[in-house]
């Protein structure tokens, strides 16, 4: 039996999404939660994507195979008692044998949160502390640029360079936090990002909110598809998958 | 030179406020910071009161003396320095020598925060979970006894019943978030708290919003001044000190 869960994580204790030896990853937690609904059979959870170290998920997807006969409900519910409680299981359900995960993601949205106000301990594990002004509106004049289909590989480490890297942003701005003042969230729509191209991204608009660069230069720099000199990767913390959108036969 | 500091921290690691031989609390890393900002001079810091652990402060206030001579400005940027990141001092002042900072606190509001929609792994820390439907109308009918001048002894732990537990509560009510859809925020603002008297308040309107006690209950057990079968406290991390106002003589 195949089934799909949807679930979500804080990303702050955890090596990254994907499993490492000796490392307290989120791949790594949930098959040993299953594991034990599996009667000890090991199974492979495939999510949408991976995150890294430090990254939070408030919405993800897998898809995942089990041995043993149970309801989409008992297992959400085993799944949940089973794990720790940085991650939680909010819906599982059965899907075909063949249905893969990565074939039905129709797009991803990515948040980043950076705070400008005054450092909030409370926030510190889910937000960038930014003590200096950055120029919001230069920033959003240049995270314009993003939308589209581009190939993203200025925005990438040297392992992808060999692969494809068009990719589609469909949305990227930045608005102001309604609840918690100072913080700024840059929003990004695609149909898939590569490792760091988010935050490589925020990190040259910080660039160029910081006036160390001008907005055009990251049109430059992505058609130039080379990293160059201005490469700058924002930290993890600030950084959370917060919607997938899997297409409508799973829905 | 005496200072006065006003700072914030993220209770989840501490064994609360009040320093405990062996164990990490928020006055021991202050009086820790302190030591080597004062020529490793030991100094007792002493604040508006304590929390317990695992409760937040968003905003508190504590005096203490040093015997170096150092601007207020730097003593903030000393202190955050050799703090760890769960706490953070936002401002510091020099006052008098006899300022005491207990003999300025016009009021304190305490909130709680319970979560009745999905649990979100990002906030377990910062509210309780509670997977039951709550009759809210029920307790903020119920939350109105609580204003007022009142012998709280019913709300405390044992050891206070030799003390005086006459407060004054000038508002309590319960909100929902409007950031966090389902967080439920009770709010009490008051010229002072005993320990564990906001929790237990909370935890008593909990058993009006499970419908085991009707709302006139919380009325007679606060008339009766004895704890009895109902006395009931909510879990720690849901509270938070979000504000202290002292008299204006130091403002």
């Amino acid at each position: 039996m195949r089934f799909l869960i949807k679930f979500s994580y804080d990303g702050t204790n955890f090596a990254g999404y994907q499993r490492q030896p000796g490392l307290r990853t989120i791949q790594g937690c949930l098959e040993e939660a299953v594991l034990k609904i599996n009667n000890q059979i090991p199974v492979v959870i495939t999510a949408t994507g991976r995150t890294d170290k430090g990254v939070h998920a408030l919405e993800q997807y897998a898809h995942l195979d089990l041995n043993v006969a149970i309801t989409p409900y008992k297992l959400k519910r085993a799944l949940n008692s089973n794990l720790p409680d940085d991650i939680y299981v909010m819906d599982a359900k059965e899907v075909a044998d063949d249905y893969h995960i990565r074939q039905h993601v129709v797009q991803k949205t990515y948040q980043y949160r950076l705070n400008m106000a005054t450092y909030n301990p409370l926030r510190r594990h889910y937000v960038y502390q930014h003590n200096y002004d950055l120029d919001v509106k230069k920033m959003q004049e240049a995270i314009v640029y993003f939308v589209g289909t581009h190939d993203f590989r200025a925005f990438v480490t040297e392992n992808y360079l060999k692969e494809n890297c068009i990719r589609t942003i469909q949305e990227a701005y930045i608005t102001y936090d309604s609840y918690y003042p100072g913080e700024l969230i840059f929003t990004f729509t695609g149909n898939g990002f590569m490792r760091y191209q988010v935050r490589n991204m925020v990190g040259l608009l910080l660039k160029v909110g910081n006036h160390k660069i001008e907005p055009l230069v990251v049109k430059e720099i992505l058609d130039s598809k080379v990293r160059g000199k201005h490469g700058c990767r924002a930290p993890s913390c600030g950084l959370c998958l917060v919607k997938v959108e899997l297409d409508e036969n799973i829905k």
